[in-house]
């Protein structure tokens, strides 16, 4: 049985607390519980459902517990519509930066097996309650502790490994890469700042609007105000991902189901799920690709019967820019070792044939990460039903693929979303 | 389509450091990583498959990332046997207490969508490498932590209320529910004693072979060494269940694929998974008694089409003596108010029509919080199979009952597990 979405929302992504620099005291503008009950809502509402009509949920959060002293989040559902949600179960899903597309799935299954017939699944993520040594330690949780976190390994640092691996297999040189990974985000840059959603939207900071080339990138300074310093090499502060809050959520339903009582639906057509080793040193020697996510690729598509060149738009998982290039040759619409070069040549601009992250990605947009998989999601749903949240996509898109990636290309969420109504 | 565990292990349940109270050091005797590998490795193996059989891995963790830094647990399960898991899909579950039926759940549903053949799902926690406010801590973010936790609230506390609350409806002294509750440790202490794999086992430590009894543990003193004193009135020491390590794993399957391809199948014939509202304080004027508990019961019951007098065994979540006490109420093996007279009329002991916790309950086994629900469900295998470890049922029980609660009556998951082969 094939399931659908049948509604969707997303949050306004961003950072949604004021620091006092003096007294180091944090408030919350708009709480983790605040997050998940808008994007709930709004999943319903946009389904043409009320609370009573959902017969399950499950919750996507990456790390609360570290964020903001909460696990046992699945429950904080019912908050949502006490009345309508009373004794629903309720399920919380973890996957690292695909902790939300796990929720889609876990949902969508049980849809399929036909004990449940609406329900949501959402993703939500309050990050920035913590300074960023505190971000970085909670994240550094998602990685193998013991040999990688433990040893004071970040993302950054783990991605690095990757862009280094990367360049060695391609024979790029550092320059190179460095213009490569800021045509990355230059692209990103220019999408979100049309998506009002978007943590670096449209407004987000003057300044920002002149990010929007990849030479305005590549002439920042490498130190003092406004620069873009080495990271974690090749990595530079403007290859990072977001420090972001937001939720984001879907109504699912059986493609049946949907094509009788709903508006709008979007199909689930393919879902690759595939988990690769954690340890970066059980992959020497295939750091340089993700075959992991090139596998869930294939299921994805095999079972949707498409094929790369059917997508009509992809959103993909840009956690730092290297990723979003082995995002590209993961999926097929770039050969190995030339997505860089494809990227440079605008091949995934807007009015490409298959653009990449109209969003803005988690460069601009942001990366709630438990939301992240939730919002791809959404907002393909709201491209593919002729809603675009941001740039549209040309023509009459009808099928898009999600790529949402947990960890150092650990667990691969990959989606193939077809239009059916 | 419904779902049967057709292999379950349950590893020893224990506190698995050596702490230097000099120093304050702590040695890991048994990680995280080695019960996840040997829980799942031995269901595999018990239920006559190897690791490349495996479809799909769903692993239930409660509190990871504050016990050991850990989060995206999922993939670890790949270690089983990196070789035959390699690119298999992984999910985390977490519900508190409920993780790890949270984990079986989800796998039984994406069983019965017809997606995967053979599935496992499994629960660990590592709680010991904490100190004892530092297992507080990460607990008590399980429950409402803007008004409970951050209040100060415990999850002794939280029960405490629900203690109080039982007996001013039912109008049960202070003396009196001492003496019933006396009553839960004792059994379950004497139940666990027998079981080779309860954290209070055969020999952990002579003079717990004096608790056997109410009388004994009433008789101890108040303060000082091998005392019973006061945590949250009306709950003593005596009355919480353990800071334990441990893991346990079952293999599911369809039940039609269970009947051709595997020596025994015990069909998870009912499910009854009921989320309540968070907060205590939106619950007043029901703390008596576990409402949601009860809902899930039902559910379970009708979906299996048996009444509770089929039932040849319970296992239930005495995170706290007086929770036994409410399960068997929501149950419907005692009525309301009753439960308390029952237990120490010994009906609930192992020759009585409906035992339960002959394994020795969270109070003997151990509450390893993420592995507690898979273990319920594999030690129940057990006992329906003709291996039972520990105390075995009488005569040859058929059907037996596991409830599983998270959180302070919060997530409710309720089993009725029927030996089809």
């Amino acid at each position: 049985m094939k399931v659908s979405i049948v509604g969707a929302y997303n949050t306004k992504f961003g950072s949604f607390v004021k620091r006092d620099r003096e007294t180091g005291t944090v408030e919350d503008q708009k709480s983790f519980y605040e997050l998940l009950i808008e994007a709930g809502a709004g999943a319903i509402a946009d389904a043409g459902l009320e609370a009573k009509d959902i017969d399950a949920i499950w919750v996507g959060a990456c790390s609360p517990s570290l964020f903001l002293n909460q696990e046992h989040v699945g429950p904080l559902a019912l908050e949502i519509d006490p009345e309508g949600l009373l004794f629903k179960p309720t399920t919380r899903t973890e996957g690292a930066c695909a902790t939300s597309s796990l929720a889609i799935y876990n949902a969508a299954y049980a849809v399929a097996s036909g004990r449940f017939k609406n329900v949501l699944a959402l993703g939500v993520e309050k990050m920035s309650l913590l300074d960023t040594p505190g971000v970085t330690h909670a994240l550094a949780c998602c990685s193998y502790w013991p040999t990688e976190g433990a040893g004071g390994m970040t993302f950054p640092g783990l991605f690095a490994e990757l862009g280094t691996a990367y360049q060695e297999k391609h024979n790029i040189s550092d320059d190179q890469l460095r213009t490569m990974l800021a045509h990355v985000s230059a692209l990103n840059y220019k999408n979100g700042i049309q998506n009002p959603l978007a943590h670096f939207g449209p407004g987000s900071l003057p300044d920002r609007n002149q990010l929007v080339t990849a030479e305005a990138i590549l002439n920042l300074p490498d130190s003092g105000k406004g620069s873009n310093p080495m990271i974690a090499p090749p990595l530079r502060l403007h290859d990072c991902s977001l420090i972001t809050d937001g939720a984001a959520a879907v109504v699912l339903t059986s493609s049946e189901n949907a094509k009788v009582g709903f508006k709008h639906a979007v199909e689930l057509s393919g879902v690759g799920h595939v988990t690769e080793r954690m340890m970066l040193k059980e992959r020497q020697g295939r750091l340089h690709e993700l075959q992991a996510t090139q596998h869930a690729v294939n299921l994805a598509c095999t079972e949707a019967g498409v094929v790369v060149g059917d997508l009509d738009f992809a959103e993909v998982h840009d956690c730092f820019t290297i990723n979003e290039l082995l995002c590209a040759e993961a999926i097929g619409l770039s050969l190995p070792g030339q997505a860089g070069y494809d990227m440079m040549a605008g091949k995934f601009n807007p009015e490409g044939d298959c653009p990449i992250n109209l969003s803005g990605g988690l460069k601009a947009k942001g990366h709630p990460v438990g939301a992240t998989g939730a919002s791809m999601h959404a907002l393909a749903y709201k491209q593919l039903t002729g809603a675009p949240i941001g740039i549209a996509a040309k023509g009459s898109p009808e099928v898009a693929m999600t790529v949402n990636i947990g960890g150092s290309g650990v667990t691969n969420c990959v989606s193939v979303l077809r239009r059916i109504q």
